[in-house]
């Protein structure tokens, strides 16, 4: 039986590289997690496990895949950036891609219980995936920040809308009219009148997004030579729930965009 | 926090629609699965729990995307199939290659258990995708041809090898040297000769791979108006290990190649 | 010099291979043709000299590029069919596009005077084009087809506008306005009531576009051997204005979706 | 004759929209040049009367295009450099690369007289195109650089092999051998000693090919409102033959790499 005679269907592939020198965000989201955080009964507006899972799943797919220089995520999805200089599988769109959201997938179906404990997966997830390039450092912060800044205004809506069903006894529709066309500042009123509730004192994963990075950190350690406690720095990969539209997080991290 | 000023990076985004009507093939394959079956100390040549899973996932995406026509899998990778006149995401490929390697992986980690019972899943594994369109029935036949021709000769290599160095007593690096330049009729003979295997009797399911596809089939019940046994046709979704080289398997199902 | 520090800049270069298999259609499009024609005062609603020339032009271009299989144009626009097995620069879209309508161009503006005479080329036109492409034989002609049934719309609604305008004293809004929201029959029933028109008695290149392609036809010969005149087949490039629509055409020239 | 049943067919057109914020090079090629200039008995190593009218091709192509931002020509060959802002065609690669192509041909022959007089084109030439992307200035830099020193390399070759053939009186294979492995140096030696060409002094437009940009240049004016001569700063489209590779022209002309 040989195989030769087939072989010529393998030239139908198309060569998918991306562009060489620039940003590569790979976006990760849940297919539809409207329905899968209902049949696991997600706490709302924010499940903590739901979260936690969700960074875990990303932390593990940054370690995996080193050249990932920052991860953002909220809610059912997480970006990816993966730097200018990168060439993991050539910089084939679809090996990239595939196997981030393959990883991330995984990860989400084998930690569930860590996070979920006896709460039952009642069936498996689908994650989808893209690959979208940026060139310049501006057009990446500002990606970054587009989905930040949704983070902010989602997760205010939905803060409102869960407190006024949840605490204020309304039903879905009249919490969706109460908000129709309220501004930012109404919602917060909203919250603190009549719930007491400073949405600025809200946990900042919930209201930032969670964020991870490979930070220069200072490590301590014994110097077996002289027998005495040095320090040095060392890259290491952590989660944080900061703000990174301003320039403080880019100026305190400056090799992230430096993509070295 | 106005996200106005940052919606402009989703004109970055491209759009990766898939031509019209020609067969879409999303192959997924296993990646660094010789570690991964080494790490869980998979049988060789062939381990059943290993393959039944692998089944299982696809079958589950069948069910899940209606769109597939027909699968076929073999060793760590699986070809999915959708039909010319498939409007499944509109054809855009990110999405139709990263759901189906996202729920396959989720199916292979949440099924885990069922085919492998106590032995742990030791960490997640990652499969990567890939989305090739072929427009004529012939290409596709030919596809799938590459495909089944492929299983057929690594099996049997496979097959020589482990039987060298599991009943022979031979090396790895003799087994290699034993088979280096054999052709498949000496290979059977080795089987034969040296180990009474007669390499047909096998099961079909290492020699030929694993079909899914939907299968029009008799199905009888009880008519309830007249009380009496009727059948009718359905389309089951089934799993075979047959011969889809030649003609006879397109014959008996020409409902796959009309694409309806 | 060294240019070897340089040479990375060659890989950001994409490989833009179209799929094998598939018909190509590349349609070259004037551009600004509005203003060219009336800068060159092209009679209405047809020049007979332009049309020629843009015939001339595609003729040219099928006699270079042998794979052309079939072209079809009107007005101002050509498209040039390359057959499924064609693998003319590797099938590489841009070398492709680009080579055709450089040459189309070129042609235009090379034989301009054998066609306009002693009326000057004010200026180089310019076309654009682009590659489609087509998997199925009825996908293209269906494409066909939609050029052709195009060429019938634009120019009854044409014949009708300029006749209203030239004939009938009207200005081109008062013509607008008469045909607004008509039939083709309607449009017929102008003509033929008030200007004594027959639309179709009108010549069928206005009617019906060009079609150039590979004709098989009988050529005599004197056969020296046996002094006797002999005839065989020959595929000859001609150029028609005929139906392509209907079954007809391609009943009689069935090599032609062969694609050999 | 309804279209509306044909219209599917738009449906399988690309769109194929260039990345936004990357520099766009479209370059312009000369198919089949050898022959071209061969059977137009160009003169060897460089016809200035070719080399003139390219240029004039390609000033119109940038007179037309205005959002080229500058040009770089040598030989048969020039390429295009839009802005990273640029919105032409909305940045349609078939519509960006396809004009300048056909429009920069369309010159070519429009103009030939101007610059070969009574000598006749004998056949229509052809150029094929393709665009590519650069994302930083560096790349774009560095693309240039590679095009420029491509042309001194290339010069000082051609310069010594027809000098070798037509002042040397060898045949094209003794020159060939003569120049094989030879470095820079080397060339030049042969060109000063044996020929007394000291290759610097040589024509900068055939050692360093030819710019064409927008250049900031002070113009006088009679103000008539205080009826004195004054001047004022204008984007004046020029060629030049200069060094592009080191920074000093960068410097001196900081706009362009602005894209403003």
């Amino acid at each position: 039986m040989a195989n030769s005679k087939y072989e010529y269907v393998k030239s139908f592939e198309t060569l998918d590289k991306l562009l060489p020198n620039v940003w590569i965000v790979v976006r990760v989201d849940g297919r539809s997690f409207h329905k899968f955080t209902q049949k696991h009964e997600y706490q709302k507006p924010n499940d903590e496990r739901g979260i936690q899972l969700m960074n875990r799943c990303a932390f593990e797919v940054c370690q995996e895949f080193t050249d990932i220089v920052i991860a953002f995520g909220e809610s059912d999805e997480y970006s990816f950036v993966l730097g200018r200089s990168c060439n993991l599988f050539e910089r084939r769109e679809s090996k990239i891609s595939s196997s981030i959201v393959s990883y991330f997938t995984s990860q989400f179906v084998y930690r569930w219980r860590e996070y979920f404990n006896d709460y039952p997966l009642r069936y498996p997830p689908t994650f989808d995936s893209r690959a979208v390039c940026y060139p310049s450092n501006e057009n990446l912060r500002d990606y970054l920040s587009w989905r930040q800044a949704d983070t902010h205004i989602n997760n205010l809506y939905n803060t409102c809308f869960w407190t006024l069903v949840l605490k204020g006894n309304k039903t879905p529709a009249e919490a969706e009219a109460a908000l129709c066309g309220t501004l930012a500042e109404q919602k917060n009123e909203i919250l603190f009148t009549q719930f007491q509730i400073n949405y600025n004192n809200l946990p900042q994963m919930y209201r930032k997004g969670s964020v991870i990075y490979r930070k220069l950190v200072e490590e301590s350690y014994l110097d077996q030579k002289s027998n005495q406690q040095k320090s040095k720095f060392k890259k290491r990969l952590v989660i944080e729930h900061i703000d990174i539209i301003s320039d403080k997080f880019w100026k305190e991290n400056p090799s992230l965009l430096n993509d070295k």
